[in-house]
């Protein structure tokens, strides 16, 4: 029955040798991998309004543009460093986490792993945040609910994600050509509207009231705290050269395909966005955000507005999906380079990394829930993790250039030289002025990772060695001891003392006594059944049954002998109905467990199937 | 270390021989078991006005009274009826569902045990809710929190309850007479200072603004509506017979005394608070109990009233501590009797019925997040279950004494009699005037409840027929057929084959490909190490390991002869540290519980421990 459902909801298993054919095309691929980037011109105008407004008021607006230019000029660093990194690696994924590993060595690659594993994380928990706050804009009933709605999306991201890629692909393909379309509509209709109506490069209204008195340093560290937020923009660049092999063939020329038509596109919409957000001095409020007050104020309270705010909506959705596509891919490598749990490096049934899936989808439900599903207080966290990713896999591809020293490799390294220094530059800011705010819990967080991460690949060095066929000394077994724990004279124990009979003489039974009635009662019966085993009574005055038990057959293990081998028989019944399993007590499970984990004696549960 | 922590919780388990030294005296007995019937004086009072204010405004305080003077007359009909029961059954407990399964049948009496065991889930619910609105009484700023506060209580409610009986009687005996004793302060100091300025009985001042024009039927309803609220009063009287074994012997008569202390206490509390809400003109409002209220005005917002806030309180989540007593004992005995799964009826390692006290406080916390911790919610739920018990406990009295005719058997009778039909008709009225308010709710439980316990019946006596071990037909088995799943060749293995070689010579270790190259390695180092156990490999184009091995498994068990025996061992490594089970795959573990409850094969464990 479970199994059905499981059908119903993820589909039908599909064969290994599918891998190949679940692939992005450009247009596919662009609308899967560009969502997390586009997505984020939603709230990164906002954020930086955010900062200034409760500070300097209306006289943020004289700084919006120049720190939108400096945003969208490190745009452009970043996405030509990155088309570096897919010519130098057309057939691995991974991005920064591999660039890093290959060219700085270990630690550096996890570093990279973490922060970008944590940043695929916070891509799931803003977007999703934003999103709903692009719902509530619309319909403000809706705020109680945000968490409650946040967590439903999440869950239908992970049916849809275990479902698989291609699928995912072709329907998510529809919102984010929605979003462009409409972004370009809002872009072109309200600069024409404030161009006729000749607002459009309108002067900031002269700050009447309190004078603000800000001092020099002072006024750069709001400015710099603003460009930080705003920097989330950038967050899901390093997207696309992280998902190289889900690319069909040729696989790095179609990816930086999309990376350019994904600048180019993040260029026009923040900056349009930028431009329109100062020309109606807008500012962020509690009810609204600060995209849908444009919205309002160009389409009017109409179905456009309200077909506006669903399509944000939904590609902030979407944007979380490029973390469900991200976050399995990388940690299904670093499982395989064993700095992960095995099981994160296994494909499910569709084909999916379906462990990755689900786990991004419970941290993300976590954090939601923690931050309380808003924005604000997520995006501190946000671009850390994503700008140290970036610096350590330009640094990468430095070292890259200089020690590969091919044809051009001056102009490559200049380029990425730029790049590494301005990302760390950029890191650098963003960790100082977002840290009393939160980015402190990344700087914790990231090297909690890493050194999980290296204690993870020390167990699993640890075992290999130990379970290593060429130390196997065979060793002579000859002589098996058999202990059968019973309750009562059931067919279930009788069944099972004749199958241990059979394995040998040496045989016993042990009754834990924790009623005397019980027990004389059952000595009564044995004698009578008379099988030719012994029957040992162990005194319980606690009513615990396993302890005694346990107890005694560590004893047995200490004083048995090197080509002696115990083992332990545990009758069982199996009920028909699932449900019959709570209406009895699981002792041999709990026994089992005990036993495989306490003693080195085999543990062998010997079945009974009943009938009704 | 996880043992450890349940010690420091729990304290040191206790000897099945210390049962009788953990029995109530009076003065115990009475602080355990009285502080669910008198802390419904904190909200009882209130109820009846919740349902009269809002339809008959100031004029209800000329009901109060007359409905006051009903219940107090019905607390000595249930009163005298339960002490017959405690002076014929002096020795059992169980009360009503032990009454009614003795002398009118099982039925009767799972009606009673389900209404009883609702019953004191609600005293949980309300309690607490109850408890919590006298500390928001207090202090306002708690109410947003509530629901938090109440799952706070109920944490540690279960932990004292698995500490064990005496000593959480110890520690809840101050707060019972401490709210006792507050309570004669306030009705003392209250009727003197109301006496002394002669508004004691002052009459209700006139309805002035609306007219109230209600029909004498529509008047008629409302005042047995709010009789209904009023009867939670009663709820928790019955707690003192159903505890009988619980009190130190003689046990009748201690019970006795605590009932008779018990029912003149309640007159004097709920008498008194009536009084003086009805001189004080108090209604129930959102913020602010009526209790609460009464004593602000009498006491002042001094010490004195935050004193008597925080006694009311804490009885209030002692009388939830009743039902921490009452409802494990009772799942006992009807688990006992196979009506309930039966580790429902085992003591834990303090003497306690630990899995009915875990049990009772979860579905307490989801009653109370379902309601939201709110009191004037939950109340309609509460009385309907507690009425029906009496009802039929009072007429499996009459039965019996019909039947025995023992010497004053018609004066016996007489009382129960009363008892019956007085309980009977109050059953009828709180399910019709509470119907639509949330009664229904129990008149679809009880009878769902009623038909559980009758399946888990029905499922224990099949169980009994099957496992009987009259039946056993001894078997011959002979040969062992092993089989060994495989997955590389590592120590573990190597070790699990050596074993099985022991146990018979027609062994085949099985290996289900998921990688090709994983196979070819693992055949070519098979045939090095050549055992002298076959290699089978099975083919997964869906990469599961399970279905294939199942599958095949199956199959050689459908074709085995009578005398043979399919034994599966399954090679398992057990790590050093708990934590490195999350790292590995529970392949072992799944796998043994899908053989165990799908083929009849047997299923060995053969662990291998790791050093590191």
């Amino acid at each position: 029955m479970l199994k059905e459902l499981r059908r119903a909801i993820i589909g039908q298993p599909l064969e290994s040798a599918k891998i190949a054919h679940e692939r992005f095309s450009v247009p596919k691929g662009l609308a899967i991998l560009s969502s997390d980037a586009l997505s984020s011109v939603a709230y990164a105008g906002e954020e930086i309004l955010h900062v200034l407004v409760p500070v300097i008021g209306l006289l943020s607006f004289n700084f919006l543009t120049p720190i939108s230019i400096a945003i969208i000029f490190l745009l452009f660093i970043v996405s030509f460093s990155f088309r570096q990194i897919i010519t130098a690696y057309p057939r691995t994924s991974g991005g920064a986490y591999i660039v890093a590993k290959e060219n700085l060595g270990t630690l550096a690659g996890l570093i990279a792993g973490a922060a970008l594993l944590f940043d695929y994380l916070l891509t799931v928990a803003v977007s999703i945040s934003a999103g709903v706050a692009a719902l509530t804009s619309a319909y403000h009933a809706a705020i109680p609910h945000r968490v409650s709605i946040a967590l439903i999306v999440i869950t239908f991201l992970i049916l849809m994600n275990l479902r698989g890629i291609r699928e995912s692909a072709t329907f998510f393909s529809y919102p984010t050509y929605g979003f462009i379309l409409g972004m370009f509509i809002l872009i072109t209709w309200g600069s024409l509207k404030l161009f006729i109506n000749g607002t459009i490069f309108s002067p900031v209204p002269v700050q009447t009231g309190n004078n603000i008195n800000l001092s020099n340093i002072a006024l750069v560290w709001i400015i710099l705290r603003a460009f930080s937020s705003g920097c989330t923009a950038l967050t899901g660049i390093e997207a696309v050269s992280d998902a190289v092999p889900n690319f069909k063939e040729p696989e790095g020329r179609n990816a930086k395909r999309v990376l350019a038509l994904l600048a180019l596109l993040l260029f026009i919409l923040f900056g349009g966005l930028t431009l329109l957000t100062r020309a109606l001095h807008v500012v962020p409020t509690e009810n609204m955000t600060v995209i849908s007050q444009v919205a309002l104020k160009i389409f009017g309270p109409g179905f456009f507005f309200y077909l506006f705010q669903a399509s944000t909506g939904l590609i902030l959705l979407l944007a979380a999906n490029t973390a469900f596509a991200g976050f399995p891919l990388l940690a299904s490598l670093m499982a395989r380079d064993k700095y992960l749990p095995r099981y994160l490096g296994l494909r499910g049934d569709k084909l999916v990394f379906s462990n990755g899936v689900i786990l991004l989808g419970l941290l993300a439900a976590l954090l939601i829930v923690i931050f309380d599903g808003i924005t604000t207080r997520l995006i501190p966290l946000y671009a850390v993790g994503v700008f140290t990713a970036f610096t350590v896999a330009q640094s990468g591809m430095v070292k890259r250039w200089y020690s590969l020293k091919e044809t051009g490799w001056r102009r490559k390294m200049f380029i990425n030289g730029i790049g590494a220094v301005v990302t760390g530059i950029v890191t650098i800011v963003v960790a100082i002025t977002k840290f009393e705010h939160g980015a402190w819990i990344v700087m914790i967080i990231i090297p909690t990772m890493v050194s999980i991460f290296l204690t993870i690949h020390k167990h699993y060095q640890d075992i290999r060695v130990e379970l290593d066929f060429d130390n196997y000394l065979n060793r002579e077994l000859v002589r098996h001891k058999i202990i059968v724990p019973i309750a009562s004279l059931t067919n279930v124990v009788a069944n099972t003392v004749d199958y241990g009979k059979t394995l040998s003489d040496d045989i016993k039974a042990v009754h834990v006594s924790t009623d005397s009635a019980i027990t004389e009662k059952l000595q009564i019966k044995w004698a009578i059944w008379n099988p030719g085993v012994e029957l040992l009574v162990l005194n319980s005055p606690f009513r615990s049954v396993f302890e005694p038990l346990i107890e005694y057959i560590l004893k047995v293990e200490d004083s048995k002998s090197d080509d002696e081998v115990i083992t332990v028989l545990i009758p069982e019944f199996v009920t028909t109905k699932w449900w019959h399993r709570f209406l009895h007590n699981q002792t041999g499970l709990i026994l089992q467990n005990a036993l495989v984990i306490r003693s080195n004696v085999i543990v062998t549960t010997v079945p009974y199937h009943l009938k009704k």
